[in-house]
């Protein structure tokens, strides 16, 4: 399928994501789709010369600046400063003249224009004819690079050819610190005003071939430095030199060029930031990493990035054989979680990852609840460094939750150093069950990794004090059961209620689990003042958890008395009004059955053994006909849960709305960056939903199915030091070892036995399922051909 | 008692309030304390020179400022602006230079000072004996008064002696606009800005003896004048001149007063200000109020002030024997109820009154459900124009009501104009028994007078309306209950709740009485649209409102699943965490058994016939163990359950707490103004409380009781045309008509003929009923002697 066909600005084509021609007007998408990072480094899809743009980004995982957090009437325990994740030094900024005209898109004559994402090699290339006002034809030719392998370091190579005749070119490469910002729509003028220029020049330096320079960020004080050094391949003639000031490195080239030569510059940037570290040690740090990437050379660079992935893809590539469309998304969706996590190294996974500026850069239970379930399937390194960071943090988490007058750990319920910068708290504060969604993050990763140093040094602490919160939020009523009272859960079209059944059931089994796993590592327990005391008042809130139930409709309200509230007048709501929450006030989502996001379903889908089958499909059925999906973390939820109950048809629909919300900009605000939830989500409605995939203290299962569109389904995954691949077809699934030695699986509950050689088994017949419903217009887009 | 054995800065006097000796640090409670008013001007007590402040007031009902209202995270149908009472041009300055040393309390010797604010006569005086650091002693005195009679007026006679010798004395009457004022603790810098200098000056003129200063208010675009005229009363050689410029208007006297001569001063003022109005308009018209003014003279206005008021204490007046405090504190409070509502006249009633800044001077449900039923039986006129300005704000009420998806109308929690400017939901828009709390304003109101054309003309709207609004709140259940979800009751320590008890049983009767009422006027409920099928449908979610009730305790629950909430720990919260809304988060007060103010308690003062003896026996001891007061809105409201439930010496503290909330500052807060609310409330407790007084369509009954403190309790109402008064005596009760036609009335429940001669019964006796407690430190004062 062409771009145009598709009425998207890319082509499908299976191992790259191209935009054949410049779509000024998805300059936004584009940049965040063609977004490099290695979770430490994040660099937007911008144009070398900076303009035009939509929202220019470089950004430094954990990087923030605090911006006040404004209250018309204010509370106890509310939040006074917020973080935000700042536009740090742009280094990607290469300016060109071209015969002394700038070289600009906006003017002459565009020939040709394409970028390409290149998801094996890691690069983002891009391709220009160019004519200039004055009649001048070139062509620019720009790779770039993020390092996977190099975590300070990002690269590009810029060649430009003239093209019909002896030209002077003018290149300017830079380093700008405090570049201008587009205004936000309806942006507080007091937060405007503390993030419009967050940097603080400390140091400004420049040599022949680069410079450095180096900031403070100015309320937060976190030091940053950037640096660039470059080489350059051109005409005997061409010249270089570099100068410095406050907030702008330049090394400018100059070349006489004539057609059929080349003006080659490699551009290596470092970057670095520290909250402790003086200004010689973070200054030498990042000369020290660009001194280590000059010996490697661009082509080193190349050859490492390209070698990384390949490693990465043996394992996380995922073939879909019947829609080309999504065998493309589902590998950019895997790339840009990767991207996210691969080299975080103990800091924050964002909502957006490092791709965008959305939600302030801040991270959400996104991170344990979607991206941590398969980074510890792809990247189990990655995985557990996030819960590290986790752990590092819990000392804010501790903090908070004194001051809410709890015990043990309050997770912030968005952050980016640890601190709660969530200015409403009835879906902020109250919405606990963060805590819980991290507890099961660590289970699931042990489960998957079988790291039990892991589990005994980081782990236990996150169990042990996430369970101590939920002892003390939750009380005993008269009747014995435990009830957690005013509490929001995943849905946000609902708030603080009582004993809401996603939040009652994760944090039983957070209880549950804390309580073995203390008993299993029991000096480091007791090193927490775990004892036997304690670990039974967790099994015994455990075992009386209230989970409401509606005994005349036969399925679980969401929280109690969820099902006697109004409905939602659904009929009534036209198109044009949703995202409800743009349209309609707080008060009137919440008292109504109307859901935003997967709850009760995404509780199934976590703990389907506290559910019966029949309670399944009822339940599934039941909120399927209220959920309108205003967020981006339900569809994927919903592909799995559509898949365990038969659907499998609408199972595809979900998967395909998951995978394409930011190559078709589905909720209109990829601008802000990827949805890395639902990136992650995708994968996940693969492997747990297609594949049937489940790991717990048994170990690992699968109950493929294939939904009617696809021929095939192959996936793969890491599994405690093995890594395996499930290819799925119409009649028959393989297991196979890719490495590791033998194991044990169940086949749709069938005790297998995997060594060298692939198992094949029969797939079973899929009974047809009553068909369900959901709000009127809002059905995901039918893409299966029933 | 003298001011200093009670720890207050007055003594303890029948018929005035006395501050004997300068008390500078309670000069903000005593500018309260002492603050006049009409209902349309308001001054409060500050010295005639301005300084020592703690607040400089001057207000004008209604007159206000825009600000913006900022939110950390905003959403739909939040309100962008807030409304703001501002400080007005000040009329109350006089300075007076001693031979050119200023007249300064902080200066030279005060070897006396006395303020009284004299509740008969209606005037401020005040006295100061002051030795300059010169030497020179002078006698100051000074009469203020806000006029009851002219609207528009206000007055001050100002008289200097000097004692000791010739002196200068250089009198500087001054309207000053923009004065400086105190910086809010914690205030947001935006906010500030905003009000710094809300004026701009339109106009200035001077004559002779006075000045007129015209303004606009910057953001709201209100017009404003101020205008002074002066009788100066001197020496022969006495000179006068008067200044005008943009924010200042100037008198100056200079004389020469010799021992035994006298200075006097007249200072008439007048306010005006206008939405529409032009200039020149309402320039004339304060000019024109002035001429009147001075053709009443200062004796002549002191005069109408006092026939005023002796009608009004005729009925008002409530005589407690046996407690000195209370029944100066009864007196006070009466009185300032008087001075929120007297001429107010279509225009709001605040919570302070115009006393304060305190709540930005805003309105809220305390005027229909606190204030208007005093009003209604002790000056009918202004609970009428009080709810004519409700009728005012239906525009924005109905405006309100549709951008939330409503019908009818939605009036809002807190205003000045009408517009909502809560910038809280969950105890803003959520709270919408608002709407209820005005029907039945409506009603006791039309109860109380026997007007029906004012139920025509202005109640029926406000019922239709209102009922409008309950009918598309609530829902039908699949069991046929009509629900009211998601809304937040009078009780601001729970918040966003299905079925609170006090929401649904006052939306029932408004309801029911909407409908009643639209029967009893059906061509002017026809005009609004209401029909036969519309009244059926308010009748039939009226008659299935459900209301819930716990079995097991026995008790109504505030709300669906309340009692089965965790217990607040009221043993493990010291007394220094007190109120808890600033010690811990919302999230912690909603989710547990805490009550900030009587809400189920509250229901059942409003509506009795609701609950049988034993409910409310039952309830009443149920909620007075976690209800801790941290409202004044509380106090009076469980006086009068208890006093119904026999608990005598119980509500005769919390009566007591109510009344003397401001004279003895028990909310810490008096220096932002009188706690209206709870002055009525204290009326409330006398009449309705220990009187039994109440009123349905059956017609007015008493139940009368006296505790024990007590000796007698007489006090007077206005009932349909008539002056009635009630005296309570340990063995017997007095019914007596003062004015007005025979009428009926019930006495215990036994029915009385009342005319020329006074009727007399016997009191029953009271049966003890079981102890009741408080949370642990949360009891009322003991003032009972048992």
């Amino acid at each position: 399928m062409t771009a145009a066909e598709n009425g998207r600005p890319f082509t499908v084509e299976p191992w790259c994501v191209r935009e054949p021609a410049l779509h000024l007007e998805a300059m936004g998408q584009t940049e965040s789709v063609f977004a490099l990072s290695n979770g430490h480094i994040g660099m937007r899809g911008n144009l070398d010369e900076g303009e035009p743009h939509a929202i220019p980004g470089t950004y430094l995982n954990s990087l923030y600046e605090r911006r006040p957090l404004p209250y018309a009437e204010g509370g106890y325990g509310y939040p006074e400063s917020g973080q935000t994740i700042i536009n740090v030094t742009n280094g990607k900024l290469i300016r060109l003249l071209v015969d002394d005209e700038p070289f600009d898109l906006r003017y002459g004559q565009l020939r040709r224009h394409e970028r390409v994402l290149d998801l094996q090699a890691g690069t983002l290339t891009r391709e220009v004819e160019w004519v200039s006002p004055a009649d001048r034809a070139i062509r620019v030719r720009s790779t770039r690079l993020v390092s996977l392998t190099q975590r300070a370091i990002a690269a590009i190579c810029y060649e430009v050819e003239v093209l019909d005749g002896p030209t002077t070119l003018v290149v300017q490469s830079e380093l700008v610190a405090n570049e201008q910002l587009p205004q936000r729509a309806n942006g507080d003028p007091r937060v405007e005003a503390a993030l419009a220029e967050p940097l603080v020049a400390e140091q400004h330096r420049s040599e022949e071939a680069g410079a450095t320079l180096v900031h403070q960020t100015r309320q937060s004080g976190l030091r940053l430095a950037a640096a660039m050094d470059h080489e350059v391949y051109g005409p005997g003639s061409t010249k270089m030199s570099s100068e410095a000031t406050e907030d702008i490195g330049r090394t400018t080239v100059i070349a006489r060029i004539v057609p059929g030569e080349t003006l080659r510059i490699v551009k290596y940037l470092s970057y670095g930031w520290s909250s402790r570290r003086s200004l010689p040690a973070v200054h030498d740090q990042v000369r020290a990493a660009l001194a280590a990437a000059r010996f490697t050379g661009w082509e080193g660079l190349l050859a490492e990035q390209r070698q990384y992935l390949d490693d990465f893809w043996i394992t996380a590539d995922v073939e879909i054989d019947g829609d080309a469309e999504l065998q493309q998304a589902i590998r950019l969706a895997t790339f840009h979680v990767l991207q996210a996590g691969a080299r975080a190294e103990r800091r924050a996974i964002g909502a957006k990852g490092l791709t965008g500026d959305g939600y302030d850069g801040h991270t959400f239970w996104d991170t344990e609840t979607f991206a941590l379930p398969v980074l510890s399937h792809l990247a189990p390194d990655a995985a557990a460094d996030a819960l590290r960071w986790r752990r590092s943090i819990l000392p804010q988490a501790m903090e908070r939750a004194e001051q809410l007058g709890l015990a043990g750990a309050a997770f912030p319920w968005r952050t980016i150093r640890g601190h709660e910068c969530s200015g409403y708290w009835p879906a902020g504060t109250a919405a606990f069950h963060i805590n819980a969604d991290i507890a099961d993050a660590v289970r699931r990763h042990v489960a998957a990794t079988g790291d039990i140093e892991f589990e005994r040094e980081v782990g236990l602490e996150l169990l042990v004090q996430t369970a101590r919160l939920w002892r003390s939020l939750g009380h005993h009523d008269a009747a014995g059961e435990f009830r957690i009272d005013g509490v929001t859960g995943p849905d946000e079209y609902s708030a603080i209620v009582d004993n809401n059944v996603y939040t009652n059931l994760m944090a039983q089994l957070n209880l549950r689990h804390a309580a073995e796993v203390a008993a299993k590592h029991p000096r480091p327990a007791a090193r927490l003042g775990v004892n036997a005391e304690e670990m039974a008042s967790w099994r015994d809130a455990a075992s009386s958890m209230r989970i409401p139930f509606d005994e005349v409709l036969g399925v679980h309200p969401q929280a109690e008395g969820f099902t006697d509230h109004q409905m939602w007048d659904f009929e009534g709501t036209p198109a044009s009004k949703y995202p409800l929450l743009l349209h309609y006030p707080y008060f009137d989502l919440y008292r109504k059955q109307v859901i935003k996001q997967a709850d009760l379903v995404l509780a199934m889908q976590l703990q389907p053994d506290a559910f019966t089958p029949e309670q399944m499909a009822r339940n599934f059925a039941y909120y399927e006909a209220i959920t309108v999906r205003d967020s981006s973390l339900s569809a994927a939820t919903q592909a799995v849960v559509a898949a365990w109950t038969g659907h499998l048809d609408l199972a595809f629909d979900y998967f395909a709305e998951a995978a394409l919300v930011d190559l078709g900009d589905l909720a209109g605000n990829t601008d802000h960056g990827m949805h890395i939830a639902s990136m992650a989500g995708t994968w996940t409605a693969v492997a747990s939903g297609f594949g049937g995939m489940r790991t717990d203290r048994d170990g690992i299962s699968f109950a493929p199915r294939l939904p009617s569109a696809l021929s095939r389904i192959s996936f793969g995954l890491k599994y405690q030091g093995r890594s395996l691949r499930v290819t799925i077809t119409p009649d028959e699934v393989e297991y196979r070892l890719v490495s590791g030695p033998p194991m044990r699986l169940r086949h749709h509950g069938e005790p297998l036995a995997l060594a060298d050689a692939p198992v094949v088994r029969d797939m079973p017949a899929v009974p047809m399922p009553e068909p369900v419903e959901q709000p009127h217009g809002r059905s995901p887009r039918r893409r299966h051909p029933g």
